[in-house]
């Protein structure tokens, strides 16, 4: 598969937490509340020095309960570095040419962010068909995901960005959307 | 030209109306409806199984009345079925640098969507001066054309989306918007 | 630097404003205006065709208490020509990969335009960290921006279109922003 079957590890995923890790002493209370709430899945973003550090650690910790991926990957040297970290999927912000061959190559499942019909079919060229779509309360929201199921039928979206405990349901029932993310259940 | 005349074949023919073919019977009562209404064009959309016999068809019974357009082409393999078909236009939701030159070559006036600047650019590049607007209503909409009549003031927009009956003037009464293209005068 | 220093350029002057000259009897009155408002910068669009004269003049006369930019670049041709005119900063709509090179070797500092994720991703691969947020009222405008903080951390942002007196310093007031552009301080 093109994707290196994101489609198949996100269907089993329906919500996302997206997540920015400050300090390593959060991931256990972290952890257990979204296991609490029956989420078995965290993107770790790289905005934090610790982020690799604590990839490493939940990876460890908890590698056989929960689906650890990557979040923000923008440069090929990052790729390189999750793989040999051994993350469950990668997540980039953008789609973006230069980014392609190296992350089919590297056998993890990821999904790039798009936003406009050009992106997506950029992404098409390359084989692929799941796309975060991002940010998704900025760039059209709902109705655009309703257009964009009828001009690009076969494509299924992760909504990211602007995304609440209100909405989420919303957009998790439009047939193009696998998956939702968002921080909603890990703030507060 | 480099755009095979887009521009000339969208001035007579200010309202696009784009269309989902279910079903070839509903051809008929279709076209003369539209024929009816004093337009005579059609952009039919690759989105059911039936478009390319819808097509055929149309361009077969209604072709010396009615230019008839593909739209949501987005690989090189659909710009040369649509070139065999002799469709009259093509339409593409967004831009990409390797559709181009086999857009080109086809001989066939074609329009591609944009949505930022950048992909405005994109198309400047290869002498475009035509695009489509798509989804106009999502990106900004009519402040996002008046912006762009101010930076790109010789490029022609056909804006596309969320466009209703009570809305597309206010669009055609814009310098830069040559046609608008919607479902308004199909649906119901 | 990359883009030959736009960042440290931008940081005296946090309000460029974004001029389109018809008639070089304007120059005088126009910069009289903006010194005493102490603004000491002026980013003159290419849509009229007094504009390259105009730039000279203005750098000839004012050329050392004024930064005398130029905008809407697109070609490589307008860079050539505005490298010869001896511009102190570019500012494009958009980003493009054919102009990177063009642009980079000018030695004039430049500022692309961005409005997507994989927009500003294209120009963090050419090593580039400032951009031009633009349309930035039709693109998400303020929580755009502060979504681009949290992902892209170390980009910094001159958002234009649409900023009026009452909103630019909103957006100033923003870590990731280091200028706006605008008219309304040259309008009425």
């Amino acid at each position: 598969m093109n994707q290196n079957n994101i489609f198949e590890l996100l269907q089993k995923h329906p919500i996302i937490p997206v997540v920015t890790i400050h300090d390593l002493n959060e991931i256990d209370p972290l952890i257990s509340g979204l296991i609490g709430k029956n989420i078995f899945c965290i993107e770790v973003t790289l905005r934090t020095s610790v982020a690799f550090e604590a990839i490493r650690l939940i990876k460890q910790k908890y590698g056989e309960q929960i689906s650890v991926g990557v979040g923000t990957i923008v440069k090929i040297e990052q790729i390189n570095k999750v793989t040999e970290l051994g993350v469950d999927f990668i997540v980039c912000p953008g789609i973006n040419e230069s980014l392609a061959k190296p992350l089919m190559d590297s056998g993890i499942p990821f999904i790039p962010g798009v936003c406009t019909p050009s992106e997506i079919i950029l992404g098409m060229q390359f084989g692929w068909k799941t796309f975060k779509f991002f940010p998704a309360n900025l760039f059209g929201g709902l109705p655009a995901l309703k257009t964009y199921g009828q001009v690009f039928p076969d494509i299924r979206f992760c909504p990211t960005g602007g995304i609440t405990e209100n909405s989420f349901q919303d957009f998790l029932a439009l047939d193009n959307v696998v998956s939702v993310g968002g921080s909603w259940m890990v703030t507060k």
